[in-house]
């Protein structure tokens, strides 16, 4: 498990804030799962909530609607090949965590567990909308707990160390962004 | 006004995800808005839908819920300091077109303007869901119209010509991050 310290709750937004593509991890029932999801936003400050939009056909769904929890984890540059494994395979077919060597570690609050080897993780329990859930696949959560590996993040601010120790942003295909240099700039 | 070209609406969510912050723009009744949204994602690929969060204390939210449209308009690096300012500024105040000198040019279908300088833009249109407006201050679109500057984007592609002509993610206070390196992986 890659270290981690936990984020004061009203600073949790700022783990998405630059619009990330997370890792979504579930559990339920004896049965997990991950799937990648680009399409998650911050929705709130405090209490902190967060909406992602996971489709009715995965596996992730199932688990999520059915145990009311889900964990937003923020992969690395390193980790962008599994992302994009995890984000096409379907875990109908089998466990991601063994296809992909996904390292899963318990959470604090919820029962999905943490991926190992993130930049930052947001346990998360579902605000239930049943009619959004329903007729656009979007998820609301609010985060009950928020971590960070202090060497990427830490004081309310990102601070990657490296090229490869950063926040990736997925396109289409194979292909990635990286997080890039990081600017200061005042009010014209 | 900066170059344009048409994005087939099933691209039209490539313009967003890799998480960019945008200008939202409006306009109703002869009144006219712009303000800054990192919270914002794509929702779906054909039709093309967004989700936007817009707070309830902002002109914007007046003007979009009054015409029912808005424009996503992702700004470059360039337009950093003028993104903090329309994002800190209230348009109840005086009108930030004049005082940040965003310019604001006609678009083809809605009536809210596309700001000029940006790198791409979606013309969208509120699909109305009064309940999540008013509980969460999120905002669904159906995207009628988009546009790339084709030296940034073409062929369902970014491709940032330069440092400067490139999408950006807030953070907070003054800090951004510009969008990095792009990279491809293949599965493990």
């Amino acid at each position: 498990m890659s270290s981690r310290q936990a984020v004061p709750l009203p600073k949790a937004y700022r783990l998405l804030n630059h619009g990330p593509t997370v890792l979504v991890s579930s559990a339920h029932g004896g049965r997990r799962n991950v799937m990648a999801a680009a399409w998650n936003m911050a929705l709130d400050f405090d209490p902190p909530k967060v909406a992602v939009v996971i489709d009715k056909s995965t596996l992730t769904r199932e688990l999520v609607e059915a145990s009311g929890e889900f964990v937003l984890n923020v992969p690395s540059r390193l980790q962008a090949a599994l992302t994009l494994a995890v984000g096409t395979k379907s875990g109908r077919e089998a466990d991601k965590f063994s296809i992909v060597g996904v390292g899963g570690t318990p959470a604090a609050i919820v029962g999905a567990p943490l991926i190992e080897g993130c930049l930052a993780w947001l346990e998360c329990r579902v605000i239930p909308e049943p009619h959004i859930q329903q007729a656009y696949d979007l998820f609301l959560g609010q985060v009950v707990a928020a971590w960070a590996d202090p060497a990427a993040f830490s004081d309310g601010r990102w601070h990657f160390p490296d090229q490869q120790q950063r926040s990736i942003h997925y396109l289409s295909g194979g292909t990635f962004f990286a997080t890039g240099d990081s600017f200061e700039v005042r009010q014209p």
